[in-house]
C-alpha cells in the first residue's frame, strides 16, 4: 500500500484549525508532497496552500486527495460525499484516516468502483498479515515509546527522521497510526490489526533492508496504559529495536483518560521497555529523551530537560523545539 | 452470549480421536452438558457417549450442537452442511471455534436465519467491546500464565476450578480461547480481538463480582513469546489477577514454532509477568506452579516438580495428573 503523492488536502467544513490538525500534520513533515487544499462553505481553516477545485487539482499533477478534517464521531458526513465522489472521477484516489471508512459508503465506493480509483482508510488494517517471529534481519531501527498515549512520540519520530536525513543517513519513517499513514503515505495502524498480528505488523512495517539503513518506528501507547499496553509491547518486540527514545509530556497529571491511573516514573518506564525490547533484541539501547514541553515556557521546558537528562544520565530535548539533534549525535556516538 | 445446554458434540467424520480432542475436552470438563455425539460416515472417533440423530437429540432436549472435530484448514465441508441445517431446522442452536464462520456459509446462515436459532462462531469475538480502564473492581481473579503457548494453561485453569468448586469455593472459570468457550459456554477470543481492545476483553469476561468469589481466567501466548506477548500483556492487565499461576511445559526446546527463540528461565518469567501485572493490582502475588509433565513418566514427573517447587520456593503440581489441590492450598494460605 502507497498512497500515490502528491496530494491534495481536503479540509471539508472544518469548524476551526484544531480541526484540520491532521491535514496541518501532512504539510508540515510533508510539504513537497502538498500541492493544494479544497475547502467547502464554513470552513474556518487555512493552510495557507492554493484553493484548488478537483479539476485544478486534477490539471496541477494531484494524484490522492486526503481528508484532512477530523470530527467527533470520524463520520464522512453527507455534505462531503459530492467533492469525493468529483475527485474520484476526477481520476484522484481518495484516503482517509477517519472511523468510518470511504469503502462503505455507497455513493463513493461506487465511484471509485467505476472510476477505477483506490480508497485508502488507513485506520483499518487491509493488508494480509502473518504473525510475527522475532527472527533477526538485517537494518537498524529506532523505536520511540511512551510515558503515555499522546505525548509526541509520532513528532518525535518525524523529527528524528528529518535530522537523519539532514545528515545524509539513510533514514525512514515507518507509521503505525493513521496521521502517520497519511504522512508516510503507507503504514499500518497496529492498535486496529487483530491481537494476535501486532507483532507481526510491526515486523512487516519495518522489513529487512540496508546495514545501515535505520528504520524510525512510530510508538503507540505505552506499556503503562493499562488500556494499551499489549499493542505497545507487540509493537516492540516485531519492531526489533536497536535503539530507544522514551516520550514524555511533563504536565500530564494522570495517564490519559484514566484519572485513577498514575504516570509511571521516566527510569522505571524506560528499564521496561528496555527489558521487553531485549527479547527480540538482546543490544536495544536507549538513545535519549524526546519531551513535549509545549505547555511551558521556555525557562521551565529548559529546567525540565536538564533535570530529566541528568536523572537518566541520557540527553534530552524537545525534538520540536528544540530539534532532534542530541538524539541523533546519541545515535550516531 | 452464553451458549444453550445441553450439547450434542459434532464429530464429523474425524480421521481419529485427536481430530476430536476439542469435544472430548468439552466432556471431560463438562460431562453434565453433553447428552450425545452425532457421527458421520467415516468418523473413527468415539467418546463414548450415545450416538444421537438430530431428532433424537431434539427430543432428549438437546439446546445446542457443538462443532467438536479440527481440521487442517478450520473450514466447514460441504458433507457436513446437512447435519448443521438439519440441526438448525430441528431447532437447535450451533456453535463452532473453527476459523471458516458458520455464519459464512450461505446454506447454514440461511437455515439460521428461517429457523430463528443462534449460530456462535466463538472464534470471532462479536460482542461490541470496549477499551479497558485498569480501574479495580470487586472479586478476586486469578489467571494462568505461561512460558510459552499450548503448555496447558486451559487445562490448568479448568482443574483449579473443579478443585475450588469441589472445596465450595466460589469459582468461574473464564474463557479466553475457542475451546475454553465452547466447554464454559461464554468467553471472548482475546487473540482475535482488535489490539485496542484487549485488556477490555478481559474486564468484560471477569466482571465486578462478590468479594469472594475467584475468577480463574484462562491465560493467552506467553510475555516472552515474540508472536503473542501482546495479547499476554492485555489479558494481564485486564484481568488484574489478584494471583497468577505459572504454567509450564518442561520438555519444550524452544518457544513454539519459533526454533530461534529460546524458553525464558521459569524464576525470570514469574518475576517479568508479576512486575507487569502490578500495573493493575499491586497485590498480585504468585501462588504456584502448573507443570504438564505428560511427557515425563511418574519419576520424571516426581523429579521435575521437585526441582521446580525447589527452585522457586513455590508450590508445583501437574494439575491434571495430580490434581490441583496444592494450588488452591496455595490460594486458601
Amino acid at each position: 500500500m502507497q498512497i500515490a503523492t502528491p496530494y491534495l488536502l481536503f479540509l471539508g467544513d472544518a469548524p476551526d484549525d484544531l480541526a484540520a490538525k491532521t491535514a496541518r500534520g501532512i504539510l508540515h513533515w510533508r510539504s513537497r508532497n502538498c500541492l493544494g487544499q479544497i475547502r467547502l462553505a464554513g470552513c474556518n481553516a487555512d493552510l495557507g496552500l492554493p484553493d484548488m477545485t478537483i479539476p485544478e487539482a486534477a490539471a496541477a499533477g494531484v494524484k490522492s486527495m486526503v481528508i484532512g478534517v477530523a470530527n467527533a464521531g470520524g463520520v464522512i458526513p453527507d455534505h462531503w460525499t459530492d467533492t469525493i465522489v468529483e475527485a474520484l472521477e476526477a481520476g484522484l484516489d481518495v484516503a482517509s484516516g477517519l472511523h468510518h471508512r470511504l469503502a462503505d459508503n455507497p455513493a463513493i465506493a461506487d465511484a471509485a468502483r467505476r472510476a477505477g480509483r483506490s480508497l485508502f482508510d488507513v485506520r483499518h488494517p487491509r493488508t494480509n498479515l502473518t504473525t510475527g517471529t522475532g527472527a533477526k534481519r538485517p537494518g537498524k531501527r529506532l523505536l520511540t515509546v511512551g510515558t503515555d498515549c499522546s505525548v509526541g512520540k509520532m513528532f518525535a519520530s518525524l523529527a528524528i527522521e528529518a535530522e537523519m536525513q539532514a545528515r545524509g543517513l539513510k533514514a525512514d519513517f515507518r507509521a503505525t497510526g493513521q496521521t502517520g499513514i497519511l504522512i508516510a503515505g503507507s503504514g499500518i495502524s497496529v492498535d486496529a490489526v487483530v491481537a494476535d498480528f501486532i507483532s507481526g505488523a510491526a515486523e512487516m512495517i519495518s522489513p529487512a533492508n540496508d546495514p545501515d539503513h535505520w528504520d524510525i518506528v512510530e510508538g503507540q501507547g505505552s506499556l503503562f496504559h493499562p488500556s494499551f499496553a499489549g499493542v505497545s509491547l507487540g509493537l516492540l518486540h516485531g519492531s526489533q529495536p536497536d535503539a530507544l527514545v522514551l516520550c514524555h509530556e511533563p504536565t500530564r497529571r494522570h495517564m490519559r483518560g484514566l484519572p485513577h491511573a498514575p504516570l509511571p516514573d521516566l527510569g522505571d518506564c524506560l528499564a521496561a521497555n528496555l527489558q521487553a525490547a531485549r527479547l527480540t533484541n538482546p543490544a536495544v539501547r536507549a538513545i535519549g529523551v524526546a519531551v513535549n514541553t509545549s505547555r511551558l515556557d521556555d525557562t521551565a521546558a529548559r529546567d525540565c530537560l536538564a533535570r530529566i537528562a541528568d536523572d537518566l544520565g541520557l540527553p534530552a530535548t524537545d525534538p520540536v523545539r528544540y530539534g532532534a539533534g542530541p538524539l541523533v549525535d546519541a545515535l550516531e556516538g
